[in-house]
């Protein structure tokens, strides 16, 4: 019996150091040097090559190192074995406060100052409370709850759009497709932290954009293939929106003759809103491993059909 | 008698409405239509040319509407009578707000990624949490006191310089100018929030500068005197010091022929980390022209060889 690992985010040896200590008795081999494929029953991996988890053939769990699971869920020869997620299911501390600097930055119109400073222009807008801003998110999972809660104890007016309806204090809910335009036009600065699925892909496109209230701000630290990105150019050239802040991109890094990297409007950073936190994930990994050795039910299963 | 109100930051119409809400029977006058100076008792004022306070024979209060007194002190003739502050006594919530979206802006590296971004380059960095993130807040009146418990509420490690030892639960503090250098040293992003006086008057110059750790960042949103201009663009030009927020400025509007405009580690927004709030400031200045009229002792005077 052995763990397979493909490392992600931080270099093998921390892994493999937060592997030793808290699962000291399995062996650990680091993909690709995988050994004998038999061996194998758990793979830790963000994801790898198409059918390669179909070629171990005791291959028992499979956790997922990534938040989201579209990458690991798009290999055709995806064996039917359990998927466990490896967050943390009370939120991500670091992409909570991500998404509190940007939303920060949006409501002091700091990228409309940015802009203005280019021209040296000396111009002083009028100044909105947080209890006058309307928020909405887009996906409450564990990380959109936990900003949810983060923003509306700042003091905002916070709206979350869920798949099924469920109650969570201080947030408005919107539930369903037949409840997007409402939560759009009431949102006057959008965070998406939605997972990518077949329903999510090209969500935020030209028709979700013009549901936005006028001045609009766009922040994407979900996944880059849920918007679209000609159509967030199109809403920000026509002065619709006033601004985006992106994280994640169809194709990272982004391409350099990309038009977002040059538009006054835009803000990009490098894919950095969360850090992988290898002893935390290790530790729910070693919780899933001990509960498949003892044949217990596994903890924080995704959800194939969903996507999630 | 009357009250001389010289408006700022808002309509005189709005400032009247709150006058007429909360002080009915006193008669309002508004700079400069004073008519019968023997009539003014109560000047509410941010200043006035110099000497014209001193033309007020029966002037018994000045209520200061802005947070810093050094221009109203700067009056050489500015007669001797009590003055008293007219600001939130547990701090300003968007002073506060700004000040957290510009730390949080900061610690995130966003300026970092902004001159990235102009060069097209996706260089994710190591990111930091905020208990790893030393914050330093020059100055702990009943704004930086507010700003320094939000900050460490938010989890950074948070010290303040003031001018005379106490104690403030979570925040590190610095007494003197024998502790400065201390909490330079110690302080990875530091935020300006000192009265302007002789001794803070040039206070961040090229000597304080060298004192911060290398790749830290100074936010100012107290008085643009406080700061030595060209000190911070050697600075900054040097690499000691990763960037610059600043609010305020030693002429306002920054002139257009400032290099500040076009530095691309310096962001600049015109002088907007806070928002008068007549209602609030109206509210404090009754309390005190009740208590005049009473005879009792004044409250939030202004120690005037302190300069604040």
């Amino acid at each position: 019996m052995a763990i397979l690992l493909s490392p992600i985010g931080a270099p093998a040896a921390h892994w493999q150091r937060e592997f030793a200590r808290l699962l000291p008795d399995e062996e650990i081999r680091v993909w690709p040097e995988v050994g004998d494929r038999g061996d194998i029953t758990v793979a830790a991996v963000a994801r790898l090559p198409d059918g390669e988890l179909a070629n171990l053939p005791k291959l028992k769990l499979i956790a997922s190192l990534l938040a989201g699971q579209d990458a690991l869920l798009s290999d055709p020869k995806l064996p039917s074995v359990p998927i466990v997620r490896t967050g943390d299911p009370g939120g991500d501390e670091l992409m909570t406060e991500t998404c509190l600097a940007h939303v920060l930055r949006h409501h002091c119109e700091l990228p409309a100052y940015a802009v203005a400073q280019t021209h040296r222009e000396w111009q002083p807008r009028p100044r909105r409370r947080a209890d006058e801003r309307r928020v909405g998110i887009l996906g409450l999972g564990a990380i959109g709850t936990a900003a949810a809660r983060k923003l509306a104890g700042h003091g905002f007016k916070v709206a979350g759009w869920v798949r099924h309806a469920r109650s969570e204090p201080g947030v408005e809910i919107f539930a369903g497709r037949e409840h997007l335009q409402a939560f759009l036009a009431r949102s006057e600065i959008i965070v998406n932290l939605l997972p990518l699925t077949p329903e999510t892909i090209d969500l935020l496109n030209k028709d979700t954009f013009a549901r936005l209230p006028e001045g609009a701000a766009v922040i994407n630290i979900g996944r880059g293939a849920t918007l679209v990105d000609d159509d967030l150019l199109a809403a920000l050239d026509s002065g619709h929106l006033s601004g985006a802040t992106l994280d994640v991109f169809r194709q990272e890094p982004l391409p350099k003759d990309h038009r977002f990297w040059s538009h006054p409007r835009v803000t990009i950073t490098p894919h950095v809103a969360r850090r992988l936190d290898p002893a935390g994930i290790v530790a729910r990994i070693a919780e899933n491993v001990r509960r498949l050795r003892a044949g217990e039910p596994l903890a924080w299963l995704v959800d194939r059909s969903a996507g999630y």
